[in-house]
């Protein structure tokens, strides 16, 4: 049951007569329950819920909601009640929602921003010219950085202070800086609760600081954490300067949103921004209609190659009757092969240069599902023989089926690794640009094959 | 350049003549690094400089091995040396790599760790009873959970000391059990640090603990750490007693593998258990072989459907041109349609009841797109008209593309809903699935709407 029905009905009545009681029974939610609640109500009533919360909590939602209602919350509202809102938000996700946002609607919110906290709309001014999905864009500033000859129990203070006054969102890490911010070590909270508290910091630390740059990929640095299980990286520029940190929170949502950018491509589309009811219907015709149409014109060469084999056709029309099977057996060998390399590619189980022994496993592993199918295609070929001899269409069919399916695996295998070795991201190999590759190869072969053995047996 | 290039030609002889300074040199690479270059050697080699490593290097590194490569080490060791390392390890990763193991391989293992860890020993023989995929399975048993009435400044010096002892894995929460280890509520080290030392946790915890229980699927798991934002999340039995925890890092690993899970399905074949090159050529064959085998039994079909239409094939030989044509831009869109909502479902954007506003998006947009295509069709059907009109020729295709896309893409919407509905995973209707359905009835489509279009000009 969904609590939006429970509270809709009501809702309106509730937030005019008594929106004092309804802020305390919301107080008592967790944030990400009131954004699911929010989810489900009219975009009128979200606003005026919203607006019922204390800005702290009001921030805590807005950074569970989806950008399109981050950005309709923004415009129902002043520059001021805003800005308000924006102020109690973590840095990051800050930022996020700024980036959403038309340049024109930006100005007058981090004006407004800077009579909360200056300091947070400097930040966000600097942080929103980095791309939403780099290390740039996804990192916060609120981190604890100290010189290298401070006391252990003088980091311990100054972690504590820094949390307590909510300025930090992650306290796992103190990061040593000297030199000009220059990231020397890093010293996690649990070196400092275990260290000797007279010890300085560059005595406790780690120098070796696994680290990103602010231009690198999103997918780059989720990578990296999730590799060597940190719970942030640091974000630093080409001189080692300390700019940011990443916080593995950020990145599982990173992970996941990667994967259906990944899943969308495969599936021979343009990956959609928002999500699918948010998505506008023209840019959603747009981003699928661009793969089809070059499909299609991929797609017309069979109709050539049919063209070509008119004569062949006419002489045997139960050649006809297997096109479609043949064609989409080769498609379907094709998909699983280049998916399978796709997805190892992207976790890092294989490399371009690993391409002779996937050639090798595909060609085996083709060999024997082309031997089973194939099978199953003689017995199919041999109820249908009737202008030619049973035996010669079963041995068409089947052995075309053998042929298609060993090259389907090949092609479905080698192309993801083509790409990616031109730097290209493999996952526009998808299954039905494969498809396409195979139909057109598969119908050469298949006719080729027919024209080999009914010029045997004429 | 791999780092094993620089290794590789010297190595066995530096591990015959200088294990020391190879340990020496090795203790200052990270261990993931080491664990990639493992990666590169041949078993034999691999083995050999494990066992140079020190027990907690070589745990470390263990940890992030393939399972693969962890099972044939602690086969190629003797269980003493290898419960050493064992002992170790985190317990979760220890009870990894024991569900890897053959229950005749476990027992001496078990019973050499109670040599080093009793306590290990025990709770891993607990653990292991859990599917690998539970939340039982992923948890760690190592977390500090203690009484309502304890102080904070003493839960600071409890952290510590079992920081200290390398016993726990995680020393972000503190979990507050009373009653019979009853979950009461939960501390974060951020609340220890900011709170007054003298007052009792009791006073201090959340109470409202979001939780998990020890059978739920790890795919739930890591949905609700996402979703809350958490760096661990507890589990708990049916009495509400603590048996564990999950942590992020861990859940990072897992949705990463479930997206490759998932993209394994939608690409029409069951998911490989491990990495590409591990899998077994029988497992692989049989994993992507039985549906293909179904895939094929469904495309049969196809053959049927032309043969019941031989004769308005044989009357019009242009049709054959364009059936592969038009069955794959039905496929094509519908592998878009349910990869969209596939993923869609997955990460909770839609419902299975949101299906009427799916199916009223996914008819305009099929119908937006099916114009664009079929008047591609026209183009090109009006040119091979021959022996019947063009102009005919062009409207049956052209209109049977725009009927096949629609089709499609409500197919390719609606069945994933109705698979998730009947308590399915989405998943399986895979891009080849739809492909298939939509093949069949395309075919239906296009002779049916050929006949009707011919009779009226004959």
């Amino acid at each position: 049951m969904r609590l939006s029905s429970l509270l809709g009905p009501d809702l309106r009545a509730v937030l005019e007569s008594d929106p004092e009681s309804l802020r305390d029974a919301l107080e008592e939610f967790h944030a990400e329950d009131i954004a699911e609640i929010l989810g489900d109500l009219e975009p009128a009533d979200r606003v005026a819920l919203m607006q019922v919360l204390t800005p702290e909590l009001a921030a805590s939602v807005m950074e569970r909601i989806s950008p399109e209602q981050q950005v309709s919350f923004l415009r129902a509202i002043s520059a001021a009640d805003g800005a308000q809102v924006l102020s109690e938000m973590d840095p990051d996700d800050l930022v996020d929602v700024l980036q959403e946002l038309e340049h024109e609607e930006r100005a007058p919110l981090l004006t407004e921003l800077e009579r909360f906290d200056v300091e947070a709309a400097e930040e966000a001014r600097e942080l929103v010219l980095y791309g939403p999905e780099t290390a740039g864009g996804l990192m916060t500033t609120e981190y604890v950085a100290l010189p290298p000859q401070t006391k252990v129990w003088e980091a311990i203070e100054a972690v504590r202070r820094a949390a307590d006054e909510g300025e930090v969102e992650s306290i796992y890490y103190v990061y040593v800086c000297g030199y000009g911010e220059k990231l020397l070590g890093v010293v996690s909270l649990r070196d400092l609760i275990l260290g000797d508290p007279g010890q300085e910091l560059e005595h406790v630390m780690t120098e070796k600081v696994v680290h990103v740059g602010p231009l690198d990929d999103q997918e780059k640095v989720a990578d990296i954490i999730a590799r060597y299980d940190l719970s942030a990286v640091p974000v630093v520029d080409s001189d080692f300067a300390l700019l940011g940190m990443v916080t593995v929170d950020d990145v599982v949502d990173v992970v996941i949103e990667e994967a259906t950018e990944d899943a969308q491509m495969m599936a021979g589309m343009m990956p959609l921004e928002d999500s699918y009811f948010a998505t506008g219907l023209f840019e959603f015709v747009w981003k699928r209609g661009v793969w089809l149409v070059l499909l299609f014109l991929g797609q017309l060469l069979t109709a050539t190659v049919m063209e070509v084999n008119q004569l062949t056709l006419q002489r045997t029309m139960e050649l006809a009757l297997f096109i479609p099977l043949i064609i989409s057996s080769g498609g379907n060998v094709g998909s699983q092969s280049s998916t399978l390399i796709i997805r190892a590619l992207a976790i890092g189980e294989i490399e371009s240069a690993d391409w002779l022994r996937v050639v090798t496993r595909e060609l085996s592993v083709g060999f024997l599902l082309g031997l089973v199918l194939g099978a199953m295609g003689f017995l199919r070929g041999y109820i249908a023989g009737d202008t030619v001899a049973p035996w010669a269409l079963a041995a068409v069919v089947s052995t075309s089926i053998l042929a298609i399916v060993v090259l389907s695996a090949v092609v479905g295998s080698v192309l993801p690794l083509v790409i990616k070795r031109a730097g290209l991201d493999p996952a526009v190999s998808s299954t039905p640009f494969i498809a396409s590759v195979v139909d057109v190869l598969g119908l050469m072969v298949y006719f080729g094959i027919a024209q080999y053995v009914f010029s045997m047996t004429a």
